[in-house]
């Protein structure tokens, strides 16, 4: 039985919201904590909140919050006992989680050899299916030629989807409907995969033509014991970005709910998963649910499950990486209501232009229900140099319908000038009727913003 | 049956952060909304969130919130349905109600017969003593003479509270331990309440050394159906003023809440209780309660029952005021976790002494289980013409202890610059031993404030 090692101190290896999220929790919690930033980021309010704080390089993240040595000397010269990634940057490094387990600080994620394993896309597939997870018919292993490709799109049957095994978010991937069409996005999803991840492995999966994007939130502690908090429902995503994020998902029945859960449960006991996680499946019209990737780290969407079943997931990573057992079972976890995240990004609502610069005003909306996680302030500058996410605004209510009517006049009451975000675009959407009906699939956004141009054009 | 009249339009008959969150409910039902507001408020938030905002006379608020036909008129001119009066101003006024309901305009709250019965807190006392609620001994009636009260005195036993028949919060309230100081006190209490309420009546109750405030939340609709939300811990006041409220009750068992909780059902049902209201108790160390009196209104404190109900307690008192039935039974509610409230003021927290005036800055805390519930933003001027509350944080979590650090953390993060506030002396009480055990009675804030004093004293 390993020891419980209460941590006095954690450096926060992030910037923005997440960053100061996790510095709520550890006030919260009693332990100090210590930011690093960018020379972009000396008056960001992570800095300011956290009880110390270093400059770790300049603006660029490779010589900054992606800068292994700046940071783990920056948690040497503090003295921490741990290291919080959030998500992005460094969250999803086994290379960073090894460093920190070389020098003796914790990071509070699973274990680096798991990192890495949900981390190759082929190979977590291969493990999540030996540990009991259904997958999309593809290719077992990274395609080697064009031909290889044809043979197994074939097989599985058109449309294919084209996926980059180092990948996420969009960058390598092609559908492809025709086997005319499979040579050219083959060459073009390899080049784009080698430049964003320096790995241009492609494989193959079914493609499904009207999936939801469902996920299961995982919590486990590293005595084996496991449960999950529910799905969030990130079916409203522009070019694979999230946008809008429900918990409970409209499209699941308790039923198909609990075998979703039971099965991602499964799983993570499976590969000796530990610290929180994300199992992400494609759900399909008939109830199909397909596993596509884990993410090993907090999500930025983790508010809408915190909403709707109380618990606090940053504080239950902390806790677990001190060595503490969950202490509450399956049976603990009880959904109240629902919830719904709107992603507020610095952006032009009508053309997703970044739209970085100096925040002239900014009101945040308050009152029943109401949850707004963010590092802007009047008078703050976004810089350039990052994601356009300045902030989350989440709702709880009883229903979807109240949550919907909720972020609605959130959002109206929400003022920040000077730059322009995509507050304007949520409203429209949350006076969609398809949206509002809660049956969609992952297409909503490309299909919303046709009618949209639609709508704009006739009024010209 | 009476049938359901959808409310097209709301005047609210109130200002300050009570309007605004009216207006958020109204603006979630689809709801229009009329502000009225005094020559004081005219840069009040709820005079720019509301639809139409109507100027109704000069600041003190005789001659504008409290000003019966000028906020008629508004009412009339702007063809509303209906007026939600928040609370104070002319929230408990059953002539204001009888007004509203001549000039058919709905009054979104009790009857008012129900509104005068429980104003004259002689009659609420015996009417609720009737309806099967315990009542402290004392005076059933206003006394006459010095004589009567010495004779009373003498029967219920030292010491004893002398309190104005038509009163609340603290006025003409007077602790009596000797016969000998039953004479003079008296006089004082008389003239208070002639001075405060226009009647100088004054009844007597037996005095509890270290009494809890706990108070049950009730909603009834117009066809006879009534549950309660749980309790509310009121005990930490100053002078009589609410400072901190808290749900649920940290001297409550399963058993003494479902006994008061159903205790205060049945005496609202059988005076023919319609809308939100609150029964508010003493709680003896015993466990022994005795009805004090009954609110006709929201209440500032609300916000904890919200949270930890997931209620919203202002959208069941339009839908209630609109004919329809409450739509949930006793066994719906459920209670999770503990929510904490703090009322910000602007006053210095060493003298109390108001501190109106420009705020120069203004940062609201947000993250996971906080709710602002305010009227100020940056730039605003704290006019000194009305109560001196300018903010409510609300925090929730799923214990007590995790909600007074959260409460911690979120004060400590809320900057308001310009003007003096009670958010230190919250954040003292917050880290008080005798606060965080649970175990504390309505002398709380005088003994802390004295320990307070000690302190300051030994440190110079």
């Amino acid at each position: 039985m390993r020891s419980i090692k209460r941590f006095r101190k954690i450096l926060i290896a992030n910037r923005g919201e997440i960053a100061c999220r996790i510095i709520w929790t550890c006030k919260e919690m009693g332990i100090r904590t210590v930011a690093i930033h960018s020379e972009a980021d000396r008056d960001a309010l992570h800095v300011r909140f956290a009880d110390e704080a270093i400059c770790i390089g300049p603006a660029p993240s490779a010589q900054s919050y992606l800068n292994i040595p700046a940071v783990i000397s920056a948690a040497e010269i503090t003295n921490v006992d741990a290291i919080h990634p959030g998500y992005g940057f460094l969250a999803e490094s086994a290379q960073f989680a090894e460093i920190c387990e070389a020098c003796n600080i914790k990071f509070i994620g699973p274990r680096p050899d798991v990192i890495r394993l949900m981390g190759d896309k082929v190979e977590a597939r291969r493990a999540m299916k030996e540990a009991g997870l259904p997958i999309l018919p593809g290719s077992p292993e990274p395609v080697r030629s064009e031909a290889e490709a044809l043979a197994i799109a074939r097989e599985v049957g058109y449309p294919i989807i084209l996926k980059a095994a180092a990948g996420g978010g969009g960058r390598g991937m092609r559908i492809v409907r025709r086997p005319e069409e499979l040579g050219p996005a083959l060459q073009t999803a390899s080049s784009e995969a080698t430049a964003a991840f320096k790995n241009g492995d492609i494989y193959i999966e079914r493609y499904i033509e009207r999936p939801r994007h469902v996920e299961i939130q995982i919590l486990a502690d590293e005595h084996g014991n496991c449960v999950h908090l529910g799905e969030r429902d990130c079916t409203v995503q522009r070019r694979h970005q999230k946008l809008i994020e429900e918990a409970p998902s409209p499209a699941l029945t308790p039923e198909l709910r609990e075998r979703m859960g039971r099965a991602a449960v499964e799983a993570c006991k499976r590969v000796g998963y530990s610290n929180a996680g994300t199992v992400e499946f494609l759900l399909d019209e008939d109830g199909s649910f397909y596993f596509m990737e884990m993410n090993t780290r907090i999500q930025v969407e983790h508010p809408v499950t915190e909403m709707v079943t109380l618990a606090d997931i940053v504080r239950n990573q902390i806790r677990i990486a001190e060595g503490e057992e969950l202490g509450f079972a399956q049976d603990d976890v009880i959904i109240v209501g629902h919830a719904i995240e709107c992603r507020i990004n610095a952006e032009d609502p009508l053309t997703f232009a970044p739209s970085p610069g100096l925040i002239t005003a900014c009101n945040l909306p308050g009152g029943p229900g109401v949850r707004v996680d963010t590092a802007i302030y009047p008078g703050y500058v976004v810089p350039p140099y990052y994601d356009s996410m300045i902030a989350k605004v989440i709702v709880h209510a009883r229903t979807r319908e109240l949550a919907i009517a909720r972020m609605r006049r959130a959002l109206e009451a929400m003022v920040v000038e000077g730059i322009k975000t995509t507050i304007p675009l949520h409203l429209r959407i949350m006076d969609d009727p398809r949206f509002r009906s809660g049956d969609f699939s992952t297409k909503f956004m490309e299909e919303f913003l046709a009618r949209e141009q639609e709508r704009l054009s006739a009024a010209h």
